[in-house]
């Protein structure tokens, strides 16, 4: 898989042939978060991603109707190219699917997000070790105590996920990292998990645990999960995410994201 | 003037005591462009700013039928706080007016969009003269042959302004550009104004001509009156926009809005 361009990726997802996370696939290029809605909530909704542009990055929204993300990738279909969605009425999980054919009215607006892995793939490049991924675990994703500024009905805490760094590489990560800001950019925070109302590491809200050393310090970005928190935030009779980990493959390298 | 804050300049423009342009006011400050339409279109038009952050970067958007910019600028009143508005209908200007209170109704959207006196201020910090304000002339703008990626019913082409630099420092304004990403950010173009379809640099599209010596090299900007072109392109019963060089002054430092 992993020699694969984005558009054989989809293809292979859409025929069934892969339902597994995304991790790891076409790295260089862009994985997006998905949140689709009712066009009755898209431009608060647009409104909020635009109030939050660290967490909920937009990367493209699709015409009302339309499954085709025609500016990052032509000729996918956004019903069917991501391995696992969720599908959620009133803030509650009502099915998960690999195909939303069936619900994909002619009313449904589709916000791509951009994703750490993105700026995962560059720290990795600047020899930056993501824990995350050499341990093989999801990241690690915690609620902060900051709240998002709201756009009504929408509102959400920053999610914010959390990579421990070796203290002599903090500064290359926010570096690299920021250089990435349509994908999250710089850290929000470095050092002290409280500050963020974070408790216990261990214990993240979403996502997998990763292990800490001695000498690291644990640095935190904003998170496209919050784009999903916000979304279901509303209680919409229709929202679909995708499932955690399972991302949409743009055709946009990381390196199209980056300034400087 | 040069001396008071924002929050006093927008009270002596409110009061009918500053009617000119805002150029060199609160340099410190981002000014911006100010696009108002209806609710209705307020989805699309946010859609195609966000197809094209570098003509159209968002500072902020209003609630529908919000007049205080509580995120750039607590206490100023939209309706009031530019020295001079532009009132269109069907495209066509019906009105200049430094008061649009009486126009404005409760589904209106305010779009304010960044400006590039922000990165002028920090051209000029950085060594670099910027020709327009050494001139005292509106800067130098041009329609180019590139086209927005539209968003219907809005399109435009790309807008862009020139400012001539000396050779040796063309690299020094691109890098010092390229830091306000969320202000225009680093230039479309450098060097020959034909790729982009302009004929002739002595007759700008908006603004003044401005003078360009040996050894200077013209440099071309993203430019927000691309939005204002966009807004008029749908021909809605109402549009006002600012009327051009009187910009709303918020409270955001232009250092707020770079990177790096």
């Amino acid at each position: 898989m992993n020699t694969l361009s984005p558009a054989q990726i989809r293809a292979k997802i859409r025929a069934g042939e892969w339902k597994k996370p995304t991790s790891g696939l076409a790295p260089a290029y862009a994985q997006a978060n998905l949140v689709i809605l009712d066009r009755k909530f898209a431009f608060e909704f647009l409104l909020f991603c635009q109030r939050n542009p660290q967490p909920c990055p937009v990367l493209e929204v699709l015409e009302p109707g339309d499954h085709e993300p025609r500016l990052t990738a032509p000729g996918a279909d956004i019903r069917t190219d991501v391995p696992l969605y969720r599908v959620w009425s009133k803030g509650k999980l009502v099915e998960e699917t690999p195909d939303i054919t069936p619900r994909f009215g002619p009313g449904m607006v589709s916000f791509l997000l951009g994703c750490s892995f993105s700026f995962e793939h560059a720290l990795i490049g600047a020899g930056v070790p993501v824990r995350n991924i050499d341990e093989g675990k999801n990241v690690s994703m915690y609620r902060t105590n900051r709240q998002c500024t709201p756009a009504a009905p929408f509102s959400s805490p920053l999610v914010v996920s959390m990579r421990p760094i070796a203290n002599e590489l903090v500064a290359r990560a926010v570096l690299v990292t920021g250089r990435y800001a349509s994908v999250h950019g710089a850290p929000v925070h470095v050092g002290n998990p409280e500050a963020l109302g974070i408790k216990n590491l261990d214990k993240p809200d979403f996502g997998d645990p990763v292990s800490i050393r001695a000498n690291e310090t644990p640095v935190f970005w904003a998170c496209g999960v919050t784009s999903s928190v916000a979304a279901l935030s509303a209680g919409l009779d229709l929202c679909i995410t995708h499932a955690p980990g399972h991302m949409f493959i743009t055709d946009i390298p990381n390196e199209n994201l980056a300034t400087g």
